[in-house]
């Protein structure tokens, strides 16, 4: 069976799941996008998404053309008309489609709001498996916090690692680095401090980042947030990284070095453990 | 009667006109621009406008759906159709749409390219009339020789620009003017050169900005392409703006100050005129 996935009002199958080719998104990446993921046919962590959603439409005064509330109905509507068991719904707002092309806002036009679901093993047989990263230069635009479809960067930089057979890319700006093309960089130093960039215009504010560090805080683990080098992370004891639909997920290389001994390191394990405990108990 | 849009292979209504939602140019600003003038049923210099767009493609390794001899002909059908005497075809070329959404590149997907044109008046009454351009900082990614459809950046400043009652915005770096919003920046000095940036990754290689350039040269007039600041414009003797759709426009005033004497001047009108004849001259 065809997917459904939603449009301005209406569920459809993907097939005929069509904007205007006047849409501010597909003509400017004038739009911004989230991901949840879904386990047990629940959100994961969706407050949080939906929070940074309205963060990041206001920074570019985007309004959105439903209340969260709604997108969340919306949201579950496309996981029950799917039965998604385990994935994720993506969705994507846009300045709408306007009668031609201008840079500057229109006036009167409804954004867009489209949705769609994928099934992805999340949680199954070998979803927490050890991940290569390569490392690049951050060519990203410096309001990397707005989490806008303008990935053209992410797609050339996720583009090289999959022709190195790596499973995540690493952004390296003056010397540091920032993120990964799709997910937040975390290491465990010697010492036992759990180190991931502070939040600034420079990175994502990583939702499942958040998370992680306020379950690790609760539990005593020390959280130091600073930038750190790739000499760190090759050096450190587990590195790690995390994003809606990875959860948490060790690194075992970076540009072909092994790191933290070459498999998942036990922190990152239990850290992993203890965010989809996490995730299953605010599923909604 | 509804215009007439071109998307893969189909001439039809602009309402219809769409694309799926799983495009990468709306999922992942994956993709590359052109907008070729009209003046009198003709397209103005195309022939540099697809030599960009084939180097654009380049840049991000995504190969042309149909070869440029090919989309010049769909241009002229665009036109003929649409009966478009003065306006514009605006192009896009994406990495299509594939099963799913992933951001390294898909196998085995057929780019996708769509085009629509504008009516614009580009030389009627008041067209050549003077612009104020305000002034914002640059905040693009380093690639801007790219003409990619990941324009968020461009459609802030832009905006900025027209709620300050502007018709343009520079975008400066380092103290340096790198560009306008969709045009290239032009001074003239009181030695009278012509000065404007010199191509790099910094700015778009203006196709409008090397024919003015490459006209100037042949007419003796010096030209020098380095960086210029804000404030050298400010006191320069001419100020001008060069685009496919605007030609040569002169700048009368920036962030507020008056330039130029408040109207565009002599060398600009004789540029402006110069550049139109070089159209009409060599337009297919």
């Amino acid at each position: 069976m065809d997917r459904i996935a939603y449009v301005n009002g209406s569920f459809l199958p993907i097939a005929d799941a069509k904007v205007s080719i006047l849409d501010r998104g597909f003509l400017f990446a004038d739009g911004i996008y989230e991901v949840a993921a879904v386990l047990e046919g629940k959100l994961i962590d969706n407050a949080s998404h939906l929070a940074r959603l309205q963060r990041s439409v206001g920074e570019i005064s985007l309004t959105l053309p439903e209340t969260t509330e709604r997108i969340q109905e919306i949201q579950k509507e496309l996981v029950a008309r799917n039965n998604l068991v385990e994935g994720l719904v993506y969705l994507e707002v846009t300045r709408g489609a306007d009668k031609d092309r201008d840079f500057a806002f229109p006036k009167g036009v409804k954004p867009t709001l489209v949705m769609f679901t994928s099934v992805k093993n999340l949680n199954g047989p070998g979803a927490g498996a050890g991940v290569s990263v390569i490392t690049v230069p951050d060519i990203r635009w410096p309001r990397r916090d707005i989490k806008s479809v303008a990935l053209l960067a992410q797609v050339l930089a996720k583009q090289a690692a999959a022709e190195a057979g790596a499973g995540e890319v690493w952004m390296i700006e003056d010397g540091m680095v920032t993120e990964g093309g799709s997910s937040s960089a975390f290491i465990l130093t010697h010492d036992d401090v759990l180190v991931t960039r502070h939040n600034s215009p420079a990175i994502l504010p990583g939702c499942t980042r958040k998370a992680v560090v306020a379950l690790a805080e609760e539990r005593q683990l020390r959280v130091e947030q600073r930038p750190f080098t790739v000499a760190e992370a090759v050096a450190a004891k587990e590195v790690f990284i995390t994003s809606a639909t990875a959860f948490v997920q060790g690194v075992v290389s970076i540009d072909g070095k092994t790191v933290g001994g070459g498999k998942p390191g036990p922190t990152t394990g239990r850290l992993r453990n203890i965010y989809i405990e996490f995730a299953r108990a605010s599923a909604v």
